[in-house]
């Protein structure tokens, strides 16, 4: 595939997560949160398309490119964070993408060949991102030599992953070299060619979340509630109209809980769906 | 404006536009089409970018780019007439958004270069695409040799446009140098200041519908309809809360009735609105 096209099917993945409703908890086609619109999502997924094309291409490093991606939306005055997730795990999928071999295959080395640069850039993009503050192991962004602590440590991105791969769904993603993301990406063509390309995705995203607790949402209220909405989102997939998903839609945004994490996990599995030819 | 910039703001134009709800019987972000879904708009949107971005780069003709911009969204198997009207008026716009000179003086030029050649590639784009049949005095697509017509009539694209540009509010643009979408382009600005972007938008749509029926209308169901939806666009606006404009776009979706071309008119109101600037 060309690098082109690469970026389209990447800017497509993002739009699609983005667009699919309800999705419950999320801004989605259907509803904004007060400080930060549909439109800021457009436009933050529209800035990153360069960046996408670049890394298929094969120039620039992972951690540089996700930098390049924040930076990238900060250039329309987009302050908070809206894509930071689904960078971390879709750069490395573009870059993989228009290598010669199979495209799991190419991933694992893609992730292998980070360094120790890739992480002292994933945690100034972080920083700039405003995500929420890892405390990953002894490398935590409230240390202020993080720069210098990172370097001596000598890890490479991927190392450093490893380490947060417990307590965080994108880490363990790349820790595991994506296992879930492909396995979601098969789930989502079946889903989309049962339910259609809207209902598909809501159901593929129901399903992560019912599977594994949202690991933004344990960051911001703690495990427990993490769970109950895991179990509310079993219980929507029970029915066919999404009634229920409406329903724990509106509950979650009455609390202001987003399970953010899981939509950065879709997203990646539609970009593997649409790399491996998704019709819809 | 860098050619990667224009193609940028040449998407997320068309984006804000198909995004923006309730925009009376078009496909929106809270509805789809029996045939075709917001996510075929946005593959098809999708699909112009590299072609925005060529057209920006001052490479290719208006006519083969707008034949390209049709032939990018078949590439994601879309057979319908997504964005025709508003690839020809947004290439132009993509030409001369990079031209050293203000931005509405180079549109002039640009329109006026065109050649018979190009309005050979348009007429082969308008068939792809499945465009509303255009019977432009004596150039018609049913007419089956239509391309020695057009080449033996010698007549540029310009030209051509000046012919149906009482008809048609897409040509009508063309024939004036965008008059329309450049005072609309400042509405834009004015109205998304004082109702943020999605109202902003909406309303803007609402006043262009109210003040000039729309062609596509007009096509296919008659000027005493399009008249008659011209007026209800008026009425809505008189509701702050787009109250009415839900109710129009219920009654609108239910007779399939869709103001296709006011919808081009605001995606090429937006993408200058843009390019000059637009924060949002």
């Amino acid at each position: 595939m060309n690098p082109e096209r690469v970026a389209q099917c990447a800017l497509l993945a993002m739009l699609f997560e983005l667009s699919s409703s309800p999705k419950p908890g999320n801004v989605d086609r259907c509803h904004d949160f007060s400080d930060i619109g549909f439109h800021h999502f457009l436009t933050s997924a529209v800035s990153a398309y360069p960046v996408f094309r670049k890394a298929a291409n094969g120039r620039g490093s992972v951690g540089s490119l996700i930098l390049e991606g924040v930076e990238a939306w900060q250039t329309w005055f987009l302050s908070s964070n809206t894509h930071f997730g689904s960078l971390v795990l879709m750069i490395p999928l573009a870059i993989a993408a228009t290598k010669p071999g199979e495209l799991h295959r190419e991933l694992r080395r893609v992730l292998e060949k980070t360094t120790v640069i890739d992480a002292i850039d994933f945690y100034s993009a972080f920083e700039k991102a405003k995500a929420r503050v890892a405390e990953v192991d002894s490398f935590s962004l409230n240390d202020r030599n993080w720069q210098e602590t990172v370097q001596e440590s000598g890890k490479t991105l991927l190392e450093l992953m490893r380490l947060s791969s417990k307590h965080d769904i994108v880490a363990r993603e790349w820790s595991t070299n994506y296992e879930r993301s492909f396995r979601l990406a098969e789930r989502l063509v079946e889903q989309i060619s049962r339910w259609g390309q809207n209902d598909g995705v809501v159901r593929t995203f129901l399903e992560a979340l019912a599977e594994v607790p949202d690991s933004l949402i344990c960051a911001k209220f703690g495990e427990e509630t993490a769970q109950r909405v895991s179990l509310r989102a079993g219980e929507a997939l029970l029915d066919d109209t999404l009634g229920k998903a409406h329903e724990l839609d509106l509950s979650l945004l009455a609390e202001d809980i987003n399970p953010g994490s899981t939509a950065d996990l879709i997203a990646a599995s539609l970009f593997i769906s649409l790399l491996r030819g998704l019709r819809f």
